[in-house]
């Protein structure tokens, strides 16, 4: 029911303890606020036990109890009043942060993960590092704000940008975003984010995020294609982020012979799309007038979804994986795109796997950072080097309950 | 020191025996026989403890003692002949089977992975699907009387072969043996292999072999390929074998813009190689003359050397592991192969990684299922559902001590 990864060293003592502590938090974080008897037996502990280790919690700030609103806790009804212990969500926040070509987004949650608040800045992809670092700051401290609480006051960051990011946290290259290459994003916000703060590259953000709450739900194997003006993709392997020895991983856009690099051409190129509209909103533009039934548009569009598909064909003959989830702005025209797509795919694959469109759009990215940040968390649960779970600050964690 | 991953459900009163019987085991796998003193040491016991551990794996048979040949147990002198405890390695067989289209082969190894007695039988390529079962089994028992054990004591057995193999250990489809595809070779081995048996694709098991005992040695993150007449891949991500969600992960040579299928056509349309040479001879011969400066040879090779290099560059920019590592036929020749691919790896990646030549050789694919067979008795030391350490047989494995 609660399985529990632990990493232990030799057999110390203080193990069961915090085991047993563990199993009652993952349990209450699971299934809701529960009474004592029903906790103690899905926790496996006798009622004893569990009364001791809610206390524990209890004192450490980690839970609290409410009072039962279903009736009376029928084992000891006489003289005690009904309680339900809760695992305190509110207890600490993370934060999972976007940093974009266009836009610049900072999402708070609490450690269930639901979101207590969000700012989204406009930029432009020809602003400077400095700019794009300023506004990155100022949706920070937005969302804080917000969600009642300092930056400093964050457990853990999630920070997702576009580029290649080494494991720490450095970006490597950036197509995108010229001037973010060679950048050290972790120290850059190490004044701002005092705590644990993880930098990963977008698609893999956004595939953790599809897994989590979007269109891959319970998926352990997955290939996220961001299809857009650049196509990044995203894999996940058993659950976690294919990174790579250096960080590097899933850039198969570098090959040449696959085409990735000019598929969009096969958008741009169309004649009369007219002058002077913006990159972002051609792909719009062609889909809507083959949609609409122009030949020439539809004739574009196939061209570039069978472009964009070499890279998806080799990508599931590696992978071989259970889905693949198209996001970026193409994912919208997933429609008229997926068709041309899954003919290759049947075309050359021993396997082909299911393909849908993206269903968080541009809120993949932050949601996935997000996740990211939650996970760190869980990791300082679920490891030692803490002796007991990490006691949660009790005065700025409060504060952050309103 | 000794980190064991364990899983647990809920706090079982079982969990602590159970880890400190493992770390003990561990120890002693690790670090050799030990008197009880270093042992408790090394095990984060008291010494105690350790009595109580040592003694109930002296009963089940994981471990015996042996007079300490440097003298006596300081400890306790008094009265005491001096002990070492030592892991039986040899309460135990595991057995690696290797099923290609030109050999088959089987080797039978002890708990701690040193090889025992090994038997290979040349087949043919053209042979059909029983007479291969019929050498395979040929080969086991072969191995097994070599070993002084009957099949029937092996406790796992690793399985190998060419082909895309899925989770139930059913050839979906085989290139190299066409009959192969659609066989179910866990169910072919039942009756001779009662044990647990797992069935892999033979670049993986390269893969892990060369990792173990290779020229992989402490790379987690690894693409294999297996360069001959035909090409394979095996990837490591996290040491761990990439299988995909049906088993088809690697099959990137499917990829026909990558022109890994063609490579060999380079070698084999050299003019005057003679009639009638075998196929896998031809490459042998093409090396020989370029080594001998003969400049039609030496351009073969170099167009075979960058056709198989586009694969590898696709494999490296999705995965961007640590190594690679060249093995099959191809591997003899790799002084004048890796340099070429080395060149266009440098041309298009953002990382070059290390590229060499298998130390296995045609070894590497049965020692992989050795390690894959290791990997399973691990996994049952190190996961619940026994409530203690898997007892050994006692009569049989005995019989194999001689």
């Amino acid at each position: 029911m609660n399985e529990l990864a632990v990493t232990i060293k030799g057999a110390d003592p203080v193990l069961l303890r915090r085991i047993r502590a563990l199993t009652v938090l993952s349990t209450l974080r699971s299934a809701g606020p529960l009474a004592l008897t029903p906790l103690a037996a899905r926790s496996g502990l006798s009622r004893p036990v569990a009364q001791t280790v809610v206390d524990e919690l209890t004192g450490t700030g980690w839970i609290d109890t409410a009072a039962d609103d279903t009736g009376t806790d029928t084992v000891r009804s006489v003289g005690r009043p009904a309680r339900l212990f809760r695992f305190r969500s509110e207890a600490g926040h993370v934060a999972g942060i976007d940093i974009g070509a266009h836009s610049v987004s900072a999402a708070i949650s609490d450690l269930a993960g639901t979101l207590r608040a969000q700012s989204r800045i406009t930029v432009s992809p020809g602003d400077g590092a400095d700019a794009r670092l300023a506004a990155t700051r100022t949706a920070i401290a937005n969302a804080a704000r917000d969600a009642g609480i300092e930056p400093a006051d964050l457990w853990s960051v999630g920070l997702a940008t576009t580029g290649v990011v080494d494991h720490a946290g450095r970006v490597v290259k950036s197509v995108a975003l010229p001037e973010w290459s060679g950048l050290d994003l972790g120290a850059a916000f190490a004044d701002t984010l005092p705590c644990a703060l993880h930098v990963e590259n977008d698609c893999r953000a956004a595939a953790l995020a599809e897994r989590w709450q979007g269109a891959a739900q319970g998926t352990d194997d997955l290939v996220y294609i961001h299809a857009g003006l650049r196509t990044g993709t995203g894999v996940l392997v058993n659950g976690k982020p294919l990174r790579g020895y250096s960080g590097a991983a899933g850039e198969i856009g570098a090959m040449s012979a696959l085409g990735w690099a000019e598929a969009p051409m096969h958008l741009i190129s169309l004649p009369g799309l007219g002058a002077g509209i913006a990159p972002e909103e051609v792909a719009e533009r062609v889909f809507t007038r083959a949609r609409a039934g122009d030949p020439l548009a539809q004739a574009a569009v196939e061209r570039f979804s069978t472009a964009l598909a070499q890279g998806i064909v080799a990508l599931c003959l590696t992978f071989d994986p259970q889905l693949v989830v198209l996001g970026g702005g193409i994912s919208r025209s997933a429609d008229i795109v997926l068709g041309h797509i899954t003919e290759e795919l049947e075309r050359v694959c021993i396997r082909v796997p299911r393909i849908v469109a993206s269903a968080l759009d541009r809120e993949a990215v932050v949601l996935g950072a997000v996740r990211i940040a939650l996970d760190m968390v869980d990791e300082r649960f679920f490891t030692p080097g803490v002796a007991e779970p990490l006691a949660p600050p009790q005065g700025h964690a409060r504060a952050g309950r309103g």
